[in-house]
């Protein structure tokens, strides 16, 4: 055998020991059923062209001195990756534990799929991972962010059969019209085809290899395919191919390699009753999963262990030979030892730039979005040569109102354009593309290799990332139990042009469900702000950027509205999260008959102008306004760090006075996140209630029960000893609203006392 | 000018019309700003493309007499499907106001983009609508859905340049792949690029040719491009390639069209101050969109509407010139009329099988999953003569337990296999693709034409199409306020390989968040049942496939487990949707200390094992047992149809007792359905806490506080009266569970007494 053949023979036995075995690791004795996990649990299917694509790639490494990433699609091929981090050394640098020698072996063999030991799956405990790959689609674009603005990395990047018939690595092909090769790093993409996902054959491993190089060379790719099967050294072939590839890392048309090979290879070809194993299906997870109590299983597994020769690859003290630790790369340039895998430790603090120049004094009407994308600008240019900050965004920048990015850089793009185009530039690092997987997939490479950036996007589209999102969350969740995971840069989300404002667009662009999605997400890792105006939004956003190890959700406006605190009140307001805006009460504050609260842009306009219409309507009523910016100080504070504690929140909220809450999304996001305060059902929320259309703004507010006429109306029903004279007051103001509803109908726009309200008495 | 030209030229009009027009609609007079809508609303750019395509496609129903639906991808172009709408008749069909002449002519333009009138998108409003367009990337899976099992349909699909990005879209150019040339009809795919989104050029726009025609010729099509702007006759070049593609329909690489068109063309080249509209991203949505304050722009609107000549293409009384109407297909061949938009009316009952011959016994240990599995394959049995009902599944069948159906039918597969398949046929109706999108799409457009289907999907993994949904329930919600539209079959969805069980798979896998994501939907459209058992399972499943018009979420195990109820008795529970299970109850059950509650398959072990914990260590402690199967049942009536009236709630969970709440997903989704209910604090809900890894069940139960020890635990914590004596019994039962979670980590499995537990009092 040559030296890669038996490296590889070495990951393989190694792997399949992982999934396997508990004991006699290294066959010094006659298997038997103790030997055996109780469970054995994994996936072999993929491990074995995993083994060939890692060693590989540490051929190629050693022989360019390349530092090179690896991002693996198929996550659930982990005994692989941890079969070449053991031998490589990386397992042992960050847990003596796993050492290289027998000990360490066996320590590794029985962790994997043990509780209290490694996922069956690749997972941020493991050293040079980005990516999990449970959720499969977005290792490509995972790749794509971490190799942006990184020109002195290679990232290659296995894409399974399974994974490449998702939709999100579908769109991935067309990267590299994204990725600039001056001021970026490259990608290899490594088809990997073993033909089969769980049950079935794959689309991609039946396409023939005429239609799999049409298609690549359409994406703009330069495919080369080897066939494992077909080549006498499979090691040699699909070294000559990464040589091959290496040497047009900066053609035009970059290059891309399929991999072709029999799925599982090296497993017995049928089991003991005659089923077909290797090149099968049949080999995707656990073969032989019955050995512990079918003996001819058994001896089926033994031989296939055995085949393998550990006896040559592992010393007397089951260190692997001499021969094999030469073949990996040495410190840094290993693959699970690249620094870019942890990327907190590359991570440098933004220079954020002061706010003062950007803030908006009280009685102007500005976009908030507008104002933020100035300030973002100013970050932009000042992050022009570190190059470590970048926004990704659906087509959006500008309808969002952040063009402003679009004077301190341009959008990327490396393809031929048009005759006509503005702002585009292959160094931009403002990534627009209409899909959401992209910019999220994008950006978790780009943050989880130490950078910094933002996702600004529709509302109610953003939820096409719910599932990433979810994942994402869990790798963050993971990461902070990892004692050598340095923490990342948060994952800061801007969601504008929200349902309340899409008269333009109507119904399907209304929804505002993703601050439910975080609301499910482990305490320590997402955060949900709604700053009213635009300085509460500059500062919010400071923040988040400042953060690192979070997902923060921020909800803002983009059309023109009133500003209601200065700079001042605004850095405190949002440093409380909450509280009261005691120039906006009526009457005495400390004994309000109601509470108004309210928590978005929209809900705090239309509260406001609640109270303006209750002073003209109910003068007598005592109304105290609070206004809500980080969404979880209303949790009790034993269960959510930023919960206000029972004295805060009464001084807000008192304890048993009615409040009448204006949210900006579903009413049942606050019911959630108020579980466990005393006295719950004394909170009246309003929100959206998945009512729209195409139409005014005040109908769509109407038509959800959150206009101010509602909100007055609701607050003179509920306010303590208001019973009565409630009653009429809340009347006639929902016939106001009616009226005003109905003009809209005649008109086709609202009349100007709602669309040109102001208010006039903001303070600090 | 051509018949088609002046056809064409008379929705383009009709389009520029319908978006900046609400008086002065044929232009008998000078254009004056109090003629203008006072807000402008709409896309202009899509639409003269889009007019293009349907009045080419009128003409190939014409020639052909082939009964053709309309996919639209750009909803957002519906300006431009309403006018033909109108030209058609169809528009007049369902609502005489929109009858063809000026009257009509008048009320359409009107209506478009206005309160109470036609939202700017397409929507179920809109006849021979099946698909909104607003979130983009689904049109072409929603096409091939619906052509499936309808041989006698061309279902012609609009693709945007905007949309082709998505990953979605990407994925489903394999599509052919699934769609069974004998029992199928034709998908005619129409990229229709004009160059840019909304403010940039687009990946495909950019494509040269050659590199369009290799993507496509990769992904199996024939493609053929037109471009417009080269074309002497662009009407003729269109209608040949239409032709053409008629003629090569069965061939084994079936073809599809690639349109090339300049953006909004028709406007004007620049607005007056020299930015340039037509061809360009500018002409997106509504160029001169201040034609109402500008002069200038005022009379390059009208000289604008004037260069279509809307006196030569409507007579003096505003209807259509006799010869634009005469290009249009007649009655049911119309785009708009086509029986398959409205697919309610095509739907039929499903032949349910009875439930009697595969209920299971009390006593017997089966997956409830494999039993649902054999009852689906008689169901796929009785529809084989039919073929209007389909399983789509994320290559999870087997997985699923639900294999028994490849007894009944195979996968749906037409490429190339390669040496080893099993049960791959081309007429198969188990759809198994590795993307969730493309499930959810092939079977919304299977469902709004008329068939049935079910989506087993992991439960984990659902959220991928969080968007989808979202926009799904949407469009269910206004069908139910069109009258004209008769209800489709409901979207069933069946989770399973849930979080309790993903030892094999880990953190990854485990994530019932898309519970929460329903309970944001509106009242009336969306259902969550956790049938506990086989039984319930299958009465669940039965009265799912037999509802219409709603989105159905049916969590249920797929690991073996005990059988709770009798046929009889399952159907008598899921009726009432929760109920007190007498037989499960210690003590007098009128009078409980506490009350068990539990929702789902692996919470309802837990809680009769805890019962069956606290008989033998607090035996005075009385216990009363509810299961809920419909998890609406919990929210107060005045809010959901299904609520409980608080009477029945009492009856379940009587007024004051305390409540330990064992859920199958966040707590949070029980203590947003309870809101309203009195004193919801008295509810202590366990759930999945987003703790977990691979590991065992019982670990996994533990870290998330929600195993038998924890509930039993909980129950003598907080039950009436027993704050002390219950202090510690609670800590003797955690004890125990910490011995045997430790058990657990050096043995690597759970220990027999947990694994091996069994519920031997099932009664009904």
């Amino acid at each position: 055998m040559t030296a890669p053949a038996r490296y590889r023979a070495a990951c393989d036995y190694l792997s399949v020991a992982q999934i396997y075995l508990r004991d006699n690791v290294l066959l010094r004795e006659p298997l038997r059923p103790e030997h055996l996990k109780p469970r054995p649990l994994g996936h072999w299917g993929t491990c074995p062209g995993l083994n060939l694509v890692y060693s590989g790639l540490n051929g190629l490494v050693r022989r360019t001195g390349q530092r090179t990433l690896l991002v693996t699609g198929p996550g659930h091929g982990a005994p692989a990756v941890h079969a070449n981090l053991w031998l490589e050394g990386t397992h042992a640098d960050v847990d003596p534990a796993l050492s290289p020698d027998g000990r360490g072996l066996a320590e590794l063999v029985r962790r994997f799929s043990w509780p209290g030991g490694f996922p069956s799956h690749l997972s941020p405990e493991v050293p040079g991972v980005i990516h999990e790959g449970g959720e499969l689609g977005y290792a490509l674009a995972t790749a794509f962010g971490a190799a942006l603005d990184d020109p002195e990395l290679l990232v290659a990047c296995v894409v399974g059969d399974g994974e490449a018939e998702t939709g999100p690595t579908a769109a991935s092909w067309h990267c590299p019209r994204f990725l600039d090769p001056a001021t970026g790093g490259r990608v290899l993409p490594i088809l990997h085809l073993n033909g089969y996902k769980i049950a079935s054959p794959t689309v991609y491993g039946t396409m023939p290899d005429e239609q799999l190089t049409a298609y690549f060379t359409g994406c703009g790719w330069s495919p080369r395919i080897v066939d494992v099967a077909a080549a006498d050294d499979p090691d040699a072939a699909w070294a000559s191919a990464l040589d091959g590839a290496w040497a047009d890392r900066d053609a035009e048309r970059p290059p891309m390699l399929v991999l072709r090979s029999p799925k599982g290879m090296g497993a017995p070809d049928t089991d003991p009753g005659g089923t077909p194993l290797a090149g099968t299906f049949h080999a995707h997870q656990v073969p032989l999963e019955h050995a512990a109590d079918d003996p001819a299983e058994l001896a089926a597994l033994e031989h296939w262990l055995r085949s393998y020769r550990p006896e040559e690859l592992f010393g007397a003290d089951g260190s692997p030979a001499g021969d094999l630790t030469a073949l990996a790369p040495e410190g840094d340039l290993r693959l699970g030892s690249v620094p870019q895998a942890n990327g907190g430790r590359l991570r440098r603090d933004l220079p954020l730039p002061p706010l003062e120049k950007f803030a908006v004094g009280l009685g102007t009407e500005v976009s908030a979005t507008a104002t933020a994308g100035e300030w973002l600008a100013e970050l932009m240019r000042a992050t022009e040569r570190r190059r470590d900050f970048r926004v990704v965004c659906p087509d959006e920048l500008e309808s969002n109102n952040l063009g402003a990015l679009l004077s301190a850089t341009s959008r990327a793009f490396t393809g031929e354009t048009g005759e006509y185009a503005e702002h585009l530039a292959a160094g931009g690092r403002v990534m627009e593309v209409l899909s959401e997987h992209l910019c999220q997939g994008w950006l978790q490479g780009y943050l989880l290799t130490g950078r910094h950036g933002l996702f600004p996007c529709y509302e109610a589209f953003v939820s096409i990332v719910d599932g990433m999102v979810n994942q994402y969350a869990k790798f963050l969740k993971m990461s902070g139990e990892v004692p050598w995971r340095a923490p990342v840069a948060s994952l800061n989300y801007l969601l504008t042009s929200d349902g309340w404002r899409q008269e333009h667009n109507g119904y399907s662009h209304q929804g505002p469900g993703f601050i439910n999605a975080m609301l499910t997400k482990k305490e320590g890792v997402a955060r949900v702000y709604l700053p009213p105006d635009a300085n509460t939004l500059l500062v919010t956003l400071r923040d988040c950027l400042a953060s690192t190890g979070l997902i923060n959700v921020v909800v803002a406006g983009k059309q023109s509205g009133p500003q209601w605190l200065d700079l001042d009140a605004a850095e405190r307001h949002c440093r409380a999260g909450a509280g009261v805006w005691e120039w906006a009460c009526t009457g005495d504050p400390g004994r309000p008959d109601v509470v108004l609260a309210c928590a978005g842009t929209t809900p705090t306009v239309e509260t406001l102008a609640a109270v303006t219409l209750l002073r003209e309507r109910a003068p007598a009523l005592r109304v105290r306004v609070v206004n809500v910016v980080d969404l979880l100080t209303l949790a009790p504070s034993r269960r959510h760090p930023h919960g206000m504690d029972e004295r805060e929140f009464a001084a807000c909220f008192g304890t048993g006075v009615p409040v009448v809450f204006a949210f900006h999304g579903y009413p049942s996001a606050v019911h959630e996140v108020l579980h466990g305060r005393p006295r719950p059902n004394r909170f009246h929320v309003h929100g959206y209630l998945e009512e729209g259309t195409t139409t005014t703004p005040l109908d769509l507010l109407a038509d959800n029960r959150m206009s101010r006429y509602d909100l007055a109306a609701a607050a003179v029903r509920h306010a303590a000893g208001w019973s009565s004279a409630g009653g009429a007051v809340a009347q006639g103001l929902l016939r106001t609203r009616k009226e005003l509803v109905a003009r809209a109908y005649a008109d086709g726009a609202d009349p100007p006392e709602f669309t040109e309200w102001r208010w006039s008495q903001c303070s600090s």
